[in-house]
């Protein structure tokens, strides 16, 4: 019963002993080559099957999407294109795959759109893109875990299900197993969640950074990764309702250990790919090649997919205020040629996407951690800088992808906590235990987020956030 | 500005260079005995003023619960208990803990209930105990990360938010951004969840399997590990609302091959747990010593807790079929004493805790795997067995705790899943992606889950999973 799987087979000499190989038809060419894929890899095992040897009626289910069994010796290939390839002598179908049904598909081989893939989402890892995206991004994952354990952080799961509506990140999706139709009422008309499940109102968490705090005044340095929810109707390539997230929390870090962090840390990864996703990323590269070859020149990304990787790599992260970014961009040809949607006229607005890409395309052409930002227009969380204008806050940003990180040092003086709760409306009853850190042996400490999907669009070049998660939901689509 | 973590300087040799530390008093003892945490490590550092060296007003604010800074000298220590001390030439208050303050919470030195602890969530990771639990939470997380990445497994993402209520594993959250109050009603009088986010009505999901098993089908090996949900109302010490779940998929893997994974993956994840977190393994083993001797004799466990650990690395887990058990409990003394409090009086019957506990603990003395239940007690998608009455199901049963595994051969033909789903009423229009599965390519394939607090119970001996997550979610608790 036991069989190899296809990634180690081509690790392989041809030692000519038996093998035994289980995987899905990708092509049967001249009733003679099945190339076979399990998954393991992006590449596909050749098994050579001498037509004469076989029952046509099994050769006939030999078809794509069919899983076969086969059995045979591992020899040096005659083809190019492989080292390595199986001379089947035993052949078994497992699960066959009816051509006609198939032709309604994207088993189907031929070239499909993204978007037809898309709602076929539970076939599409099947194809050489997905597998790739799904490959890379679980060596992401373990990658991020491997950073974070090996520098002494601790793993903490923040609570899914909050009672807190406090955190002010967004809008939330609530979270009820009241009747939909007739939930109990008060005496005063509205919904009685004292009722519900959980005694009170719940929703989906945003963040688990408030909670991760608590954590990390405890044990030291620790890291959340785990999803998180945004009930926003946006319907854009960069949004999802549900996505994963991670956010290290560091005590007696100050917003530079936090800046060092994030760049250590994203390198980390980002090598980690690298290193040991050598034929994923090809293939993805080349993917995106033929992809750009469909834009205007203008469009097209000056760099391939893994030269844009060894960049991040090999660039300092350039640090810069957000008041020097303001002088910058009030000062740059869109910014006077009113080419910007929206003008930088004064110190204080807020930053676009059109901002940001300029300065990290055009004018630094790098990673750009922008920090120090007004208060004004950052969370509560963040810590004042003695200027009393500008708080200790930090935005990583990516070519192409735009902000990848954000982070902060956080407010640690309880006086000035509370005051900025009171003026900017933040519940201090619901929110007591986060001011017991500021009560109870407070120390300066820093943090940030990394959306998950936005590191795995990079690193894969993927231009659509809903290709780069199993099964996406956005405004209106929650299906599988 | 750059400090060193205390886990690094207890591993360092004592060279007379000088140190910066930060953490948390834990206690100032004779106004000289710091005892020093930074949560990187059980231990405290020891750190030695002399006080005559600092001013009264700064040593008065070393209390329990504060955070200070330490610079000094690394030495041998003069005193038991530990290697090395640091001799304070500098010490800076960074954040206080009023004395008075302190007493009304379980910072206070001396003893608190785990209760209490509980109802104090934001600060409990800062005791011994719970700093332990947390640590080894998170290297167990990273165990199981390991065991599946080095073993060619890919990490996948369930969705959270799920369109589907077909799983029938449990009652669910439901997930919305409707009026709670006012809800848009149909014609017909039911609420109308076309208008809202997602345009149908969803829940928080109660297992990531069938989309990890279409994954399955395209990478071959899988796994999942995510936050699960279940809305049910049940206040026990072995249920949570909000609980993590871990479950690998393989293709081309019969019931067989996933009870080897099983075994195999939990003695990894245990045998990691022993290597890599000694010290807070003796800490809770003391703990559990401790708190078993207030209950009578026959209730305390016979093992220490690393010895229950060993025990299972070194035993073969025993696998009895569900036929086998049956008859086993049928001829046991509590049955035919009647002390179960469910009588096992024939074949088919739903097995309870007690009877579990009773094989693995009285009877076989081991970890017990059962398999090959009545098909009547078990899920839809489990595999039929040639007999047409029972089912590829397993269950791993772990002594203390019980069902700690649980998981499948999956039913592969689609005819026999098909009829299956609608004897079982399992809305076929759903799950059609399901079924996608058995059409194209269909092959034998497995997997379980293991719920992960269940894990981390029984190696930290915690009786109580409220204690084994930062923040529980129970039936009318959602705090923090």
């Amino acid at each position: 019963m036991k069989h190899t799987e296809i990634i180690k087979i081509l690790q392989t000499e041809p030692t000519l002993h038996e093998i035994t190989v289980r995987g899905w038809v990708r092509s049967f060419r001249s009733n003679r080559f099945i190339a076979l894929n399990d998954g393991s890899t992006l590449h596909n095992l050749q098994c050579v099957v001498d037509f004469e040897n076989f029952e046509e009626e099994v050769l006939k289910k030999v078809t794509t999407g069919a899983a076969i069994e086969v059995t045979g010796l591992l020899v040096e290939s005659q083809g190019a294109g492989q080292a390595v390839e199986v001379q089947v002598n035993k052949l078994a179908v497992l699960g066959e795959a009816d051509p006609e049904e198939v032709k309604l598909t994207i088993l189907s081989p031929k070239r499909h759109t993204l978007e037809k893939l898309r709602e076929q989402a539970h076939l599409r890892v099947r194809t050489n893109t997905f597998g790739a995206v799904m490959r890379l991004r679980s060596k992401l994952a373990f990658a991020i875990h491997e950073y974070f354990q090996v520098n002494g952080f601790y793993y903490m799961h923040s609570p899914i299900i909050t009672g807190s509506d406090a955190e002010g990140a967004g809008e939330m999706f609530r979270v009820s197993s009241l009747d939909s139709k007739n939930p109990p009422l008060k005496e005063d008309g509205t919904v009685d969640f004292k009722q519900d499940f959980f005694e009170k109102e719940t929703n989906l968490t945003v963040s688990g950074q408030l909670e991760a705090e608590t954590y990390a005044m405890g044990l030291g340095k620790v890291y959340t990764f785990g999803p998180t929810f945004r009930a926003e109707n946006s319907n854009t390539s960069r949004h999802l309702a549900e996505f994963w997230m991670i956010e290290p929390e560091v005590a007696f870090c100050d917003l530079d250990g936090n800046m060092d962090l994030a760049e250590d840390f994203i390198k980390y990864v980002i090598k980690y790919a690298l290193e040991n996703c050598a034929d994923d990323l090809e293939f993805l590269e080349n993917r995106l090649l033929q992809e750009e070859k469909t834009k205007p020149q203008a469009e097209r990304s000056e760099m391939a997919l893994r030269e844009k990787l060894n960049f991040v790599l090999e660039n300092n992260f350039k640090r810069v205020s957000y008041t020097e970014a303001i002088e910058i961009l009030k000062r740059s040809k869109p910014n006077k040629k009113k080419k910007f949607k929206y003008l930088i006229e004064e110190w204080g607005a807020d930053l676009q996407s059109e901002h940001e890409r300029f300065l990290v395309e055009k004018h630094f052409k790098c990673p750009v951690i922008l920090f120090d930002y007004p208060a004004s227009i950052k969370s509560f969380y963040m810590r004042l800088n003695d200027d009393g204008k500008t708080v200790r806050a930090m935005d990583v940003l990516f070519p192409g992808i735009g902000e990848i990180v954000g982070g902060s040092q956080r407010e640690e003086r309880y006086d000035v906590l509370k005051q900025k709760m009171e003026v900017m409306g933040i519940p201090q009853d619901e929110l007591y235990w986060y001011l017991d850190l500021r009560k109870f042996g407070t120390a300066v400490h820093s943090g940030f987020g990394l959306g998950f999907e936005r590191l795995v669009q990079f690193v894969t070049g993927m231009g659509n956030i809903r290709d780069v998660i199993p099964y996406p939901r956005t405004p209106g689509n929650a299906e599988f």
